[in-house]
């Protein structure tokens, strides 16, 4: 890419996206043999490289003391993040290839028979922050739904992505990939982002993963349409009658199991008439793993140790060991509240009724809605997808935790034998 | 609407978007009886009023004197016209409802059942021209499809769409919907467009219907995801070996049964092998159906007749009776030419070989991909929808023509009975 290197970033990604659309309809047509050899050649040269990508990533984390401790975590290359990277790929490798199934094709009175066939999306730009592992990952996705891919990581990690990509690029052209098929932005430069974010002709997606501000910064700019995960301030609703030993436990996990993920819950509502007899127990058993709770003030009369709540606590995403607490006085305040106050992610009831059970499937607008389940499920791998380029918040295109499927559309194909329109 | 005349257009919309809302939630939750039952309520208000609306009409004509005569023939509110709205109304309720569809539901390891419901979309907005069958129209798909809407039409229609829009709502609250449940703009004031395009938190999707400017204007400024219909530049490509019999009645039908419908085609590739033979035959059947055609020099070396084209003819969308016409060495040749040249709407392949007629569907970056049929097909009607919103020339959500399915999303659901995640 050395020649691109005295170019503008506008120019440059003008260059990289004439070649991804090219790359792009080529991929479109590849086997699933072809694609499938790739990754896993893709995951060998990964695999055989390990000390590479180690002396690389150092480099990279040379220059990163300015990060917090987290973030220098998410950046390092360890043997063991480097063999769940080649884990991840040879796992997409083993998923049915969406491409070029045949769905819904009907017969016509005219004979015709018409359906929609999976079709890539084309090319997909992804925009992420600071860990290498997304660039095998992001990468890998991609090439098995047939969509070419620019990839640009965060500039803390530009040594490690760049020989990720190259180790990858170079398996694939002899896999037979085209071979611009996962392309890395090759500067830090930041107007990189912004040309990304324009160049409509070239990329049909951008996908930002990351923190909240790069997501906002990302859908603020871009031109094209992006997939964003924003907020997931998830709610469990208690319901009256509902079981409430297996409440608890639903509750606890819901918060406590791991309270930096979206899915974990950042609000329980309770029945009122449950309030008396659930209350108490559910406050201890989340005391007791470390939860503080915010509540209003009918929760405080029961359980006085509780602190107030404020009105923003309904509306927080704390993504940490606190959790807001409130009653209400029926199935229809509940959803009114969920709607109001919830960020459309995940929510659970916890129910016995079967009608209230059906009703808040189509009353709660939220990406997940689960019934007597816990709301960390609310995630590729535990909704069976194998692999996920990401939670969609949006509700055009897909809701949700999204996989391969999620990375094409379906076009209309039409079998005729000679029709014409009267 | 008096209490609103006097806000500024971002007041208005604020003030409509909060009750789009509102009513949002609860068409998500209406039965099929009660939709069914508020559509024919509508068909029959319509029905039952048409002395009203030529009235209404009739202030809206006087009025339009600066339009073209076929700008007003839309405008115009004929019986003939009134009738065919309230069939367009009654047959829209006569489609399967989308919402509450449980698809894909799957046991996992654990025991909970997770798949997909679809929902509505929530709120609507819908941009359109001087048609006012567009109201009653878009109004009862959004309707049928649970969503609220948002109606914005042309000024020179505004007292054709307000009275729609009144015997529409009218007739749906004594029905049992919600009374903001079809919203129509209560202002010809043009800021009023560009705060729909703003309102991100209470629009959810903007559909324009319209020509090519409005929903290029639209596209530009909206904020929010907008589907679009773009142009239409289509082709067919005539095949090495194709029925050259049955391939004259398709090219013809494809450009001259309608030559201003979008899915009329507006480009001829023919393979070498088969241009001696066809050319002549079928350029005399399009020539004496009035087609102009505009040729590469191998062709006019075969057919003097034609007209030289340009570099400009192969991208044109000429909505009326010109062809280009082009001679292509090889099928990997059209399909090149065609994702370089068309516009990713519909296009076809005329062949007896099976294996470039399904090798065709995946190398076309096409909406609609016909095989041996005409490409005026590709339209709501004819795929079997009942009904069309529009057509997406767009890569997500939703590709080509879009029923009431494509007004859906699907949201994830859970059954469980108690699960917490390990």
């Amino acid at each position: 890419m050395s020649a691109v290197s005295v170019v503008s970033p506008a120019e440059l990604i003008h260059t990289m996206g004439a070649r991804a659309r090219a790359a792009g309809y080529r991929m479109a047509r590849l086997s699933t043999a072809v694609k499938v050899g790739a990754l896993h050649a893709m995951a060998d040269a990964i695999e055989g490289a390990a000390e590479y990508l180690e002396t690389e990533n150092a480099k990279d984390l040379a220059g990163a003391s300015a990060l917090t401790k987290a973030a220098q975590d998410r950046l390092r290359l360890t043997p063991k993040v480097i063999a769940s990277m080649v884990k991840a790929v040879r796992e997409i490798a083993a998923l049915p290839d969406p491409i070029g199934a045949l769905e819904d094709v009907r017969v016509r009175p005219n004979g015709l028979r018409i359906g929609h066939m999976r079709s890539p999306l084309g090319v997909i730009g992804i925009i992420y922050e600071s860990r290498p592992n997304v660039t095998a990952d992001a990468g890998a996705l991609c090439l098995m739904s047939g969509n070419a891919v620019i990839l640009r990581g965060g500039s803390e990690a530009f040594h490690s992505n760049t020989a990720l990509a190259k180790l990858m690029n170079d398996a694939g052209a002899k896999a037979g990939l085209p071979p611009d098929a996962i392309q890395l932005v090759p500067t830090t430069d930041r107007e990189a982002v912004g040309a990304m974010l324009k160049a409509r002709q070239f990329i049909d997606v951008i996908i930002p993963r990351g923190g909240k501000s790069l997501v906002e910064r990302v859908s603020r700019e871009s031109e094209i349409p992006v997939i964003k995960h924003l907020d997931g301030n998830c709610t469990v609703y208690v319901d009256e009658g509902a079981d409430l030993a297996a409440a608890i436990s639903i509750v606890v996990n819901s918060k406590a199991s791991r309270p930096s993920a979206c899915n974990s819950a950042e609000t329980l509502l309770i029945h009122r008439s449950e309030a008396d007899a659930f209350l108490p127990k559910v406050a201890r058993a989340l005391l007791s793993a470390g939860v503080e709770l915010r509540a209003c003030e009918a929760s405080r009369a029961i359980v006085p140790a509780m602190k107030p709540a404020t009105e923003e606590d309904w509306y927080a995403e704390y993504l940490e060991l606190i959790l807001a607490v409130k009653i209400v006085d029926s199935f229809e305040d509940a959803v009114t509240f969920i709607n109001k106050y919830g960020s459309h992610h995940t929510e659970a009831i916890l129910t016995r009724d079967h009608a209230r059970a059906m009703e808040f499937l189509g009353a709660v607008d939220s990406a997940c809605v689960h019934i007597n389940a816990s709301t960390r499920f609310s995630d590729g791998g535990e909704y069976g997808l194998g692999a996920e380029i990401g939670i969609s918040t949006d509700k055009l295109h897909a809701r949700g935790p999204m996989g391969l499927r999620e990375l094409t559309n379906a076009k209309w194909v039409v079998f005729g034998n000679g029709q014409i329109r009267e």
